[in-house]
Order: C-alpha cells, then sequence, then structure tokens
C-alpha cells in the first residue's frame, strides 16, 4: 500500500561517482543488501545524523571518520542496524571500513558505514566481509537505481531523484537516493539519503546547503513521531565539472543551487511519505496566523502525531473535531479557540472554532476522498507559520509492524 | 476486544446520592444516554478538568457552576460531546442546567453538566429535554451499576468500583464509575469520572485528596497520547455519615482515607486501559535510575507513547531495539545508552545499553506473551522514578477509530 507513489524515474549519473551492490545474506538471502558509492578523490561530503542518544554505532564512526578526512567510499548494508549493539558493535562498523579501504586502496577513515534494518541484533560479520570482495570490480557510474533498490527496508519501492540544469554554461547533475518508510519524525536527518553533484563546492558550502534543504525537507516530515537510530542524510560534491567551486553565498549561482537542491530533498521527502508504512493518504497539515513560528510548528506536529487525526484521514471521515483536540492540545504559547478555522482540500469546514456556516457532510467527505489531503489551520493571531507532511495511520501501519521481525 | 477487563463488580450505595438514567436518543435510539447524579443538601463537591484550550461548552459551564456554590445535581449525556460547538453549545449547555433545577427545584448553577461523544456537532437539544422529565422519578440510590452503563462511549464493559471501610468505629463507603477508553493521556482529569463518599469533607480537603488521587492514577494512563476536551473528575463527599467532618492531614483518619481514594482511583484507571480501544495487552512502563523524577516521567511517556513499542508488544515481539529507540529520543536531560538496562516481566533484556549476555529470543517471547507486561527501564544514573500504564496498539485500535462515527 502507498499514497500515490510514482515508480522510480531515470537516475542520471554524477561524474565522479561509482556505485556497486551486492547480496551478503545479512538478513534474507538472494537480496542485495550491501552498496558501496566510491567518490573521486578531492571530493567533498557533508552529512547531518540523527539526534536519537542511541545513536548506532555505524553513526557514531561516520561522524568520527568524517572528522578525519574527505571520504572516498561510502558503505551501507540493511537488514541490521548495527544499534544497541555496544563495543562489539563499533569494533564491526571499524573491521568493514577496514576491510573495505584495504581492498579500495583508501585508508580506513576514507570509509563511512551505514546500517539500516533491525535493531539490537549483532551483524553477521562473516558473510559481510565476504562480500565485500566482490564490490570494487562492479563498481560502475550507472548503478544508482539498484542501489537505491539495495537500500530499501520496508519500502515498496525505490526512491530516487535527479534534477540537471545549466549554470553559467556548465551542465551540473544532481542526483539523490533514500530510504525510509517508519521510525521517521522530524529533528532528524532523517533515515538514509545519499546526494551527489559534479558541481564543486567547499565543506562549508556544502554543510551549509545541506542545512537548509534538511530544514526544509526530512525535518517536515513524520509518519509515527518515533525517530531512528541510525539516520542519515549525506551530501557529496565530486567537483569534476570544469566550472568555479562554489564557496559563498554571494555567488551569483548560490540560489538556483540552492532551490534545486530543496526542491530535490523536498521531491524525496514526500516520496517516504508517500511510502509511509500502511499509508493510504499524504496529508499535508498548514499552520498559519501563529503568534510565534514555534507555536504554528508545534501545532502541525500536534495534529500530525495524532492518532486520531490520523485514522480519521485513513477513514476518509471529516472528523474535524478530532482536528480541534489536537490543536487545543498544542504546548503553544498562544491559542485562542474562537479565532482559528480550519479547511480541508480548500473547503471551509470550521470558522471561529465552530463548524462553518456553510459545512456539508457530503461536500466533506468527498474532499476528504482524495489520496492527498491538505489540511489549512489558521490560528488567526498572528503570522507564525508551518508546514509538515504526514501519512494516515491505517490497519496496514499496525500489521506491518507487529510482524517485521517475523 | 480488551486485556483483561473484569466484570463490574457489586457498586454499594452512598448514603446522600441518588441515581437515575433514561434514554433521550440522542446519537442512538434507546440506548440509556443520560444520567443524573443527585447529591444531598449539604455535601461538598470539587472536581479537575480537561486542560485541552478546545474544552467543551459543558466543562466552561459546569467550572462557572462549581464557582458559585455546592451542586445538588450533576447531569451526563452520551452520543455527543458538545464541543467544538461556539456560544451555541454554552447556550444549550445552560439550559439543560435550568430546565433540570427546575424540575429538582435547586438552582440552575447547582447543576453541573457533562457531556462526552462526538465532537463539533450540535445537541439534540429537544430530545435531550424533554428526557429531563422523566429522571427525577427514577432517582434510587441503589442505580450505580446502570449509571457506570449509561455514562460509557466505545467502552465494552462499564468500569466502577467501590470501597468500605470503618472509620474509628463507623462505616464508611466510597463508589465511583468512570468512562473512556480513547484519546486519553496524562495531565488531565482523564475522562469522566464520578466518585461519592458519605464521609463529611470540607472543600479544601476535597480538593487536596482529589488531587492526590488524580495524579497518582489517571494522570498516569495514556492510550494514544490524545486529549478529550470533555475530560472531568468529580468527587462528592456527602457527609451522610455521623462522623466529624474530615479536614486536615492531621486527622488521624486521613491517610487511610487517602490510600483508599488513591487505589480506588488507581483501579479504575488500569480498568481504563485494560479496556483500551483494540487493547489486547495491558502494559506498565516503569522507568527508574533517572537523574530527576521529570528524566522518569518523560521516558515512560516516550516508550507509552511510541508505535512501534506498541505494535511490538501487540505482537508479542520482544523487539527490544525499539524500546532503547523510544528513550533514546526523550528530552530528558541525562541519558547514557551504557548505563541503561531493561526488563521485561523481570527477564533481563538489555544490560549497559546492549542485549543481555543471558537474553535468550525464546525466554523474551514467552515473557512478551503474558497478557500484562511490564517493563522496567533503570537509567543508572540517578533515583529519579515514575510509572505509567497504557495500552498495546493494534489493528483493532485503527478499525474503531476509523469507523467511530459511521
Amino acid at each position: 500500500m502507498s499514497a500515490g507513489l510514482p515508480l522510480l524515474g531515470v537516475l542520471r549519473p554524477v561524474a565522479g561517482v561509482r556505485l556497486a551492490v551486492t547480496a551478503a545474506g545479512i538478513r534474507y538471502p538472494g537480496r542485495d543488501d550491501v552498496t558501496l558509492i566510491e567518490l573521486a578523490t578531492g571530493s567533498n561530503t557533508a552529512a547531518v545524523f540523527t539526534r536519537n542518544r542511541f545513536c548506532a554505532a555505524p553513526v557514531t564512526v561516520a561522524r568520527e571518520h568524517l572528522q578525519l578526512g574527505q571520504p572516498r567510499a561510502l558503505l551501507i548494508n540493511t537488514g541490521n542496524a548495527n544499534a544497541g549493539t555496544g563495543n562489539q558493535g563499533l569494533r564491526d562498523a571499524r573491521q568493514s571500513c577496514t576491510v573495505l579501504a584495504r581492498r579500495l586502496g583508501c585508508q580506513e577513515h576514507q570509509v563511512l558505514p551505514f546500517s539500516t534494518g533491525v535493531i539490537g541484533e549483532p551483524l553477521p560479520m562473516d558473510r559481510f566481509i565476504a562480500a565485500l570482495d566482490s564490490l570494487p570490480a562492479r563498481l560502475h557510474p550507472d548503478r544508482w537505481v539498484d542501489c537505491a533498490r539495495a537500500i530499501m527496508t520496508t519500502d515498496t519501492e525505490p526512491k530516487g531523484v535527479s534534477r540537471s540544469l545549466q549554470l553559467e554554461g556548465q551542465r551540473v547533475t544532481f542526483t539523490a537516493i533514500a530510504k525510509g518508510s517508519g521510525m521517521i519524525r522530524p529533528d532528524m536527518a532523517t533515515m538514509l539519503c545519499f546526494i551527489a553533484t559534479d558541481l564543486a563546492m567547499d565543506k562549508a558550502m556544502l554543510n551549509r546547503l545541506l542545512r537548509v534543504a534538511t530544514d526544509a525537507s526530512f525535518n517536515r516530515i513524520t509518519v509515527d513521531g518515533d525517530t531512528s537510530t541510525n539516520d542519515a542524510c549525506v551530501m557529496t560534491a565530486t567537483g569534476v565539472v570544469p566550472a568555479p567551486v562554489l564557496c559563498g553565498v554571494d555567488d551569483p549561482r548560490y540560489p538556483v543551487v540552492e532551490n534545486t537542491l530543496t526542491s530535490l530533498l523536498v521531491e524525496l521527502a514526500t516520496l517516504l511519505i508517500r511510502d509511509a508504512e500502511g499509508a493510504s493518504k499524504f496529508v499535508t497539515v498548514q499552520v498559519s496566523g501563529a503568534a510565534r513560528p514555534e507555536d504554528a510548528r508545534e501545532v502541525a506536529y500536534c495534529v500530525a502525531h495524532s492518532p486520531l487525526v490520523k485514522t480519521a484521514m485513513a477513514a476518509s471521515d471529516p472528523n474535524w473535531g478530532r482536528i480541534l483536540a489536537a490543536v487545543g492540545r498544542a504546548q503553544a504559547e498562544q491559542i485562542e479557540p474562537d479565532k482559528i478555522s480550519i479547511t480541508i482540500n480548500g473547503l471551509r469546514i470550521a470558522t471561529a472554532g465552530c463548524v462553518d456556516v456553510t459545512y456539508s457532510e457530503a461536500r466533506a467527505q468527498e474532499a476528504l476522498a482524495s489520496q492527498d489531503i491538505t489540511v489549512s489551520i489558521d490560528l488567526g493571531v498572528g503570522t507564525g507559520a508551518f508546514q509538515v507532511w504526514t501519512s494516515d495511520l491505517t490497519t496496514e501501519y499496525v500489521v506491518i509492524n507487529a510482524g517485521y521481525r517475523s
């Protein structure tokens, strides 16, 4: 089940990046579950990671390695998160980097490890390490689609997006893949995402762009309010395109690069929501008229996390009282019930905290029958605004999560 | 579906309290949906209400009336929450009090109104008011069971508890009924609860006891993190027993009264959880070893609200990594992953943030197969502790809430 998830389109190669996948049998036999992304010498890489204090061993190691120099390889496994695995987990993550570095002829700290899957079980190191042997020979610039598929866990379809643009006469490409459909909530780099561009950028520029773009995209989605121990979003600029390095916001190319990257990550983020576990609806919660932006954010997440709102969405039930109740419990500084109005897909539902005089149950049900639903809440007390994307809560979500390990 | 919910036992009459129910057809025809609880002259009453800013009209009116004097009657309807109904809702709630006061020969402000049911629809006042006519003639001291049934919404069974005790030679009785199985979370007077005792207490004593007992009971349960617009917990002391008024904590009877009331409300609160929407498990989350009590509370609710923990419980799946992940995202001041240990029904699962060396999947599954599950989390950094009761998340929860209005 998914809510209007499009099939994966063309993913264009990015000069300076080669990719490979293989099946190590980490959890299931015969499924590609190990991915290698090789980055050309001279690439710059930035990353944002989960803020969960139980971050997985590979997150700890990737953070450390990123401090020590520029990565030459990203190594990703699915089927096992290598989280809650203590010192053994750290040793395992480091060993996988050491072995791969030897195969690639780089240093251990130039490999960043990423894992996703079940928490709390040790990595099957024999099978994992054995699988690394075959990876270098398989490297090819046009393997983004295979990688998008190999990093999936409960995703129903692979997710990736490419954008090419002319930048002062040079063709520049951005390609990104992402995975994740549960244990998703904001304030994280949310799940795994790997982005590459052939444009040259310095590290400060990369960090800035990645933060701006993730704030507007992955940090505005939520499926279940749960946060992963393994989330990471990594961006590499190979700099292979013969154009000047993008190194400041004053560069005339900056605005178009920022817009391109942001729109790319927003598209990926909404794909994650369309493929959220059990999702049958794609729900946008827009809050405006708040006294403060933080209030708008708090109200938007209260509504987006409410199981009662989410089940009503699943049923296409215009039970707007549940929306009001969720707004009413938000820890926002200023909420005045009699100033609030609500529309659903443009249809006025509530005005001044009461059902609107034009309200018709039949028309409201019709509005909610859409696969894409936009709930707009005007708090009527200021100019603060925020928007989040979320999914509905279906029996399918429960079935998936009550059966994930079996 | 419920998680070990016992059938309703005997509910003893409380001298000074008479009760009546009738079927007004507010939402469904032929179902008792209006309840009257008449309180003897000289009774003292205290109440705690929802903190949702969208409190329902009857909550506003009940608060106002309680300020104006001692109530003589509690009027409760189900089927319609009279919430999100604006000024019309306030007028309707007041009118129901006025009409009933006339029938009972008391003043309007001596009637407290309570409503529960669907939010955002106007009360069908014709049917509601017409039903009030027959209520006074039906009043009887031994109608607690009928009332427990008539205040139900999605509850599968009525809920009530009685305790009698000898207090310095006098037999004193406490009887209470409650309803609620969804839209339940802490920091509220959580759902509807009506308590009566024949012991005499002054109003300050009543307020104190009610706060102490609700803090230890209704404020420690959560089903879905959603909070109601209509929650209220009301306690009346009729003072009909010929014993001195309980008016201070120095009174030698105070400790036993506080213990009795607290244990009664804890029993009722856990009954609400056992009958939580779709519940198949009764889950106790105990957190200890926190640096601060607030940290323990935050961690306990993070775990209790996690959809991934709740679905794992539903599946009897010892997916303890989800518990660690929920602890890791808690906004607590001090969390040290490598100091945390977890037991489930006494079985050691994790030690120092890792799977315990004695861990066996088979034994963990066996522990989780119980209907009652206690998850104990020791944060290992201090002495702060907190405990909450919650339910699992099943497909049944989604089915109930996606179909509630139809």
